[in-house]
């Protein structure tokens, strides 16, 4: 997803090493790695990061890196713009670590189970991730650090900060990047991601003159609540702005057509959803719209169609795709 | 909720108070009284604790607490359990509070935005609420303390600990005891109270001998996964029993029956409902079946009656009980 990562290695316990494995292949994640997990956060992340200078970790070794951003899986909602901010500024600093307001007081309990101090919440901050360092430091405060550390340890800016002398620059980041720790907080997740979903509708029109009317009051009724990106097949630029809209990972589309059978443009649709990979990750949702402006009442669509249609979508379902048909009847009035 | 929690003070900004009052009279709350919030934290809760001291508050002073629960609103999923554990040890101790591990690490920052130092996580908790005081304690505190500990401080632990040499009781808390913070903390704590009224569901029986099988058939499919109270109309106890199942918050119930028209036991049910006043918070579900067990292959159940039944659904969807109708044919095959 981020152009400028050249490798990511991600470290597994090795019992769910063939689950990522497996995970990769189908959602055909490139530039992958997988590493064996240790016993703590830090052996863990240590073995990430000997795959670049020891040989006994893969077959080839990859190219050591100037930076290197380490993030918890846990923590799936990392944006570009904060990955980004933390390797600038350990580009500069040598360390940087996303950082977040705490929302309790934190206070230190004595041996007895009771208050021993507890500390001014506005002077301090939970740390967060993602974290970056130039690779050189991380890598020496690693080396040099105590087995206490690994096994107890939990903070990559402190080793750097303790056997590097490095002071991490400290980044405000988003809400978002909390730490997905209790049940609730997967409920908040799947929220978050439909919210996302849902947050983008992509309008194609292939219909003209009297009717694309209908495109258009749908296209303003719409973007006073999400946002909105309008295609019509007649225009040349088509094909590139679809591909970027799919590159924008748009999971809803409205169709809206006046032909008799559109069966083969939404084919097409689909042939390049499914090759964008989008609809492997969650459910595509394509309405399909046809606009009857016929001045027979009776449904110029029959029931031939329909049955098409219906077996189209249940095709097309397989493909993580759902497809859903919308009939309006629309009289179009000529004076003479 | 608390049978043993004698008054219940609502502190709450001057904007809201009128919002507050209709809800408190809306739910029927009994015991609460509502006070005008200062600007700070520490300023709203001492105008809480005058109000059992100071004639100024109210009309009618309370009786003053040995000791006083503090509690934050954002904290919903407060369990009976925890109150009366930090009221015990704030009896022992003088002050106590409900902690969580910390699920960051906490650092301090230095001023010029890198890291100064970072907490070792494991000797450290996040404070949470509730925490209990004796009220001479923590009245003492907050009449000791400075300014700028009512504009600045956020715990209430430490007042107690300042100004009064007490070292609060540090009480595990559940995760449940979270603040709702954030835009994700409203999707969890929506999903946890769906999750909870799922839980338990009550069936309610008024057949007889062979149809009576079915009835045990739905409680033993359901019991593996939720839990389940059974009922039967022709015990004597039900009442008593029906009464202690709503007192516990149930908001789930199958009625089964095979007379022709049960509508009038179930309206004795809507109205029990109705006056427990559960159904005010969250809807209620009640789904009739019908057992047919007539030989005729025909429904025995007219049109009239189903005209009946939708009649009566949407009249009680007005109260917050949603009905719904399942009608089940039953042969019962004898052996001569």
């Amino acid at each position: 997803r981020v152009g400028w990562i050249s490798d990511i290695i991600v470290v597994v316990s090795p019992e769910n090493i063939e689950t990522m494995k497996s995970i990769i292949e189908k959602y055909g994640h490139k530039r992958v790695m997988i590493v064996k997990g240790g016993i703590t956060r830090h052996r863990s992340i240590f073995n990430g990061l000997k795959v670049f200078v020891e040989n006994e970790f893969s077959n080839h070794l990859l190219q050591k890196p100037e930076v290197v951003i380490i993030h918890d899986a846990v923590r799936p909602f990392v944006e570009e713009d904060i990955l980004s901010k933390v390797v600038m500024a350990a580009k500069e600093h040598g360390a940087a670590g996303a950082i977040r307001p705490l929302v309790s007081t934190v206070i230190a309990s004595a041996a007895d189970g009771c208050l021993d101090h507890s500390l001014e919440r506005a002077r301090y901050r939970a740390s967060e991730m993602p974290q970056a360092f130039l690779f050189d430091i991380i890598y020496e405060a690693y080396q040099q650090c105590t087995d206490y550390d690994l096994d107890y340890g939990t903070e990559c800016l402190h080793l750097a900060l303790k056997y590097c002398k490095t002071n991490a620059k400290l980044v405000e980041g988003t809400a978002d990047l909390w730490k997905v720790t209790y049940k609730r907080d997967l409920y908040a997740a799947e929220s978050i991601i439909k919210d996302n979903l849902s947050q983008q509708v992509c309008v194609i029109t292939n219909v003209r003159d009297a009717v694309a009317q209908v495109g258009f009051l749908l296209h303003e009724s719409l973007k006073s609540q999400i946002k909105v990106e309008a295609i019509s097949v007649y225009l040349s630029k088509t094909d590139s702005h679809l591909q970027n809209i799919l590159s924008g990972q748009c999971y809803n589309f409205i169709c809206v057509n006046d032909k008799k059978c559109a069966i083969q443009e939404t084919q097409q649709l689909v042939d390049k959803l499914e090759k964008s990979n989008i609809p492997l990750l969650y459910p595509v949702v394509l309405i399909l719209v046809h606009l009857d402006i016929s001045e027979n009442i009776s449904f110029s669509i029959g029931m031939e169609e329909l049955t098409r249609i219906k077996k189209f979508a249940r095709e097309v379902k397989k493909k993580n795709i759902l497809v859903y048909g919308l009939l309006i009847q629309y009289k179009v009035h000529i004076s003479f």
